[in-house]
């Protein structure tokens, strides 16, 4: 690893992060909830470390494939360990263990708390919470690096190692304008969505941190009771709409915006997205009719809807505590948790792309039994999938469930119960948010041991990186000079 | 498909059937629980219709692959189905479903039951029960072969589909001197195990029926409370050593008792499943001492080493209520479960050998990160692991838990609770037995409805059978001709 061109990034990146919480600062001091100082501080303290990183010295030799993915990963653990600070000293969060969870969480776009209640809370801070969940959609890094001095080809690999799914597309030949383009739809939607809530009855505050929370798929409300809070239906609507958008691959965004229809309709990854969202929702409505009495009406329809989209995008929302729907609907919930939304997208989770080409695979393997001579090629959107790809989409589905289990183990120290240490660890690997049972989307994650928080935190970042960038930190071979 | 040749086998192995449920009759007759003559209406039914089926015209085509995959699927469904009459015609289990539930149970060594209590139901009917795992051990159908006229190379095909784990060890150049050292094996754990029990105080009947459903890693016992209604550590430990045993490579132990020690303690499965079997015990130790205030004591010990070896040899008796444990040594045995034991042995889960070349694989594929120009080869025991062994270890993993999820959402609709449904789910397909939460030791599955009794039922037969033998008769490319 180029150690010293990986530490200099890690400097300017903190640097970036130091500027973002200005926001937040001016904020807390316009709401004079006293917390204006304490971002000022965290700011000053992360300017500084990031101005001694970047006076060491930088190498010129290239980034490579692995200076990429160890720059990902320690980049979100330090972005994490700093932006933490404003939690502490603004005392909203004083264990520091809880504040870099509630800052992963964040980032990572996940959505698990340790707080409650929120209202009440210095409004500097929650501006913070919610922000770090909209810069996290997209990706720390990335938009740290289009606010630095060029990185020349290095900045692919970063972009590569820290943006999700197995295939990356690209939308044009330079990497810096899709970059742009990106950008464009993300602040497009956050805008669209503002505009809609402000519409429906929120104010500017909670319009915008909402607008942050959803696009991002991050779930983060600034109400205690979520979305619940404003019992709604016309607010809800608008929500599903766009959790659903975000998890939309944003590269098919961009082609709808180019009116290139024929290539959304032709996707492969957005129609298994569809189905299995409308098969989700059937599903449960019908077990709450059938089974638990609920009237099919539109209010039975719209919480089927919205706990269905808030759980597969991995916002995390909640307008209905599901803990208290019968066991069907609450494990097609947990399923719709492991698939995720669509690759390209902010959202978590294995992803729909993944899924589609594992069944694929599967088939496949099948039909070499039935027909032991063929040798099929696999094929998504028309395009030929490498064979390298197909078997990194395997282990990385073997990986998730080991990391699951690893962080269901610890959890379950806890003495929580089997079912909320494995949805515990779930949700945090698919980067949700709330899990079941006694972690349900009422309750919050503060019971939990620090060992806890710290697995789960790590489940966070693993799963936002989808595993590799971080996995690699700990093999010995990463660190060795080239 | 050759379905001609399929069909005809399937007649000769009801034939065999038939036969066996003989000595089912003669203790049902000896000790006059009335039984007797159930056995003999079952066993003349199912030797009509094998008789009827062995008149098909068989056609003299070689068998292939596929074929042998349709006979193994196809098989063990049919002997299911009249393995079931005994219950019903005795009429201690009424139901057909829950007949044909309890059979595949047996016949897959799960040991999942529907029955309570045992003490005081016909004896033939609890040797039947027995007998059943004992048959499906080492595989019903090339126990059937044995006895049946030679096949000439199809039986190959056979033992392939039906005997576990991804690489199929040859002792000997030919197939029916291989099932012969198995068979000795076999049947010397079972008089050993038997002669121990008996002399541990067991009367005769309850030390072989025992032995069967230990050397088979079944897991039905004759009593109420299982293994508990003995209260003797030496029955334990003995016990504790045969499953572990039954749980091993039996090439391993034909290498054992050949005295070839080399390649016993070279195997890196078998190190795999003993260092497994000890951290899962001392993690349950040190937890019920931490936690739960048990003393570190004998009983401790053998409670912990007994509850982990039954779960992860996947033959599932009971000494102890592990669900009143605290949620880590409940989840630990959880995890145990899904690994299993060694393949080649008569244990389910997903074998300890898929496990280490699962894990290597992965680590192979993090080490391409690193050094992306090297391409290394997967060794296990000193010897190449090909290519398409390994991704089809990867896709059966990824089917292992979409069945495991697909049996869990549709116990699920019973509204057990998430735990109770991904549990009983995994205990079918690791062919275990009992679950948890509700569905615990000391519970029974007879609480499910019939849609789960046969979701589970097919769950067992994918777990024992290894997936493809089963999912393959469900493609229409498997039933046209050639």
């Amino acid at each position: 690893m180029n150690t010293k061109l990986v530490f200099h990034i890690l400097g300017l990146i903190l640097r970036v992060e130091a500027v973002l919480m200005l926001p937040s600062a001016a904020i807390g001091f316009a709401s004079r909830t006293g917390d204006g100082p304490d971002f000022l501080l965290a700011a000053a303290i992360t300017l500084a470390v990031g101005q001694a990183l970047t006076f060491l010295p930088r190498k010129g030799a290239k980034m490579q494939a692995r200076d990429g993915f160890a720059t990902v990963g320690l980049g979100w653990i330090v972005l994490s360990l700093f932006g933490a600070l404003p939690y502490v000293f603004s005392g909203v969060i004083p264990n520091y263990i809880d504040a870099v969870f509630e800052t992963v969480s964040g980032f990572t776009t996940t959505g698990a708390t340790v707080l409650y209640p929120l209202e009440g809370l210095p409004t500097g801070v929650l501006f913070w919470r919610a922000q770090t969940q909209w810069m996290g959609g997209v990706g720390v890094l990335v938009l740290a690096l289009a606010l630095i001095p060029k990185l020349g080809e290095g900045s692919v690999y970063l972009m590569r190692a820290e943006s999700p799914g197995p295939i990356k597309s690209k939308l044009t030949p330079r990497i810096g304008d899709t970059a742009k383009i990106l950008y464009f739809i993300y602040i497009g939607l956050t805008v669209a969505e503002t505009l809609c809530l402000r519409l429906a009855g929120m104010n500017w505050y909670e319009a915008l941190t909402h607008a942050f929370t959803t696009v991002s798929t991050g779930g983060f409300s600034v109400r205690n009771a979520s979305i619940a809070a404003y019992d709604s239906m016309v607010i809800d609507w608008i929500i599903i709409v766009f959790m659903f958008l975000s998890g939309v691959n944003f590269a098919l965004l961009f082609y709808a915006v180019r009116r290139n229809f024929k290539a959304v309709f032709e996707s492969e990854e957005l129609r298994s997205y569809t189905i299995m969202t409308v098969a989700a929702v059937a599903l449960i409505v019908v077990n709450l009719v059938a089974h638990a009495g609920w009237a099919l009406d539109a209010e039975t329809i719209t919480d089927a809807t919205f706990q269905v989209v808030t759980l597969m995008t991995t916002t995390g929302y909640m307008t209905y505590d599901y803990v208290l729907w019968p066991t069907f609907a609450q494990t097609v919930l947990i399923l719709v948790m492991f698939a995720g939304a669509c690759a390209g997208s902010t959202a978590g989770g294995v992803k729909q792309i993944r899924v589609v080409l594992l069944f694929k695979n599967l088939h496949r393997e099948i039909q070499r039994i039935l027909h032991p001579r063929s040798v099929k090629t696999i094929r998504c959107d028309g395009e030929r999938v490498e064979e390298p790809i197909l078997s990194g989409i395997t282990l990385f589905f073997f990986a998730y469930i080991m990391l699951l289990l690893v962080g269901t183990l610890v959890v379950a120290w806890d003495d929580v119960g089997f079912t909320a240490a494995f949805t515990a660890s779930l949700t945090c690997i698919s980067n949700v948010g709330p899990a079941f049972d006694i972690l349900g989307p009422t309750s919050n994650f503060s019971m939990l041991s620090g060992v806890s928080k710290i697995v789960l935190s790590l489940n966070m970042l693993l799963g936002r990186l989808e595993i590799m960038p971080l996995l690699l930190l700990v093999f010995p071979g990463l660190w060795k000079k080239r």
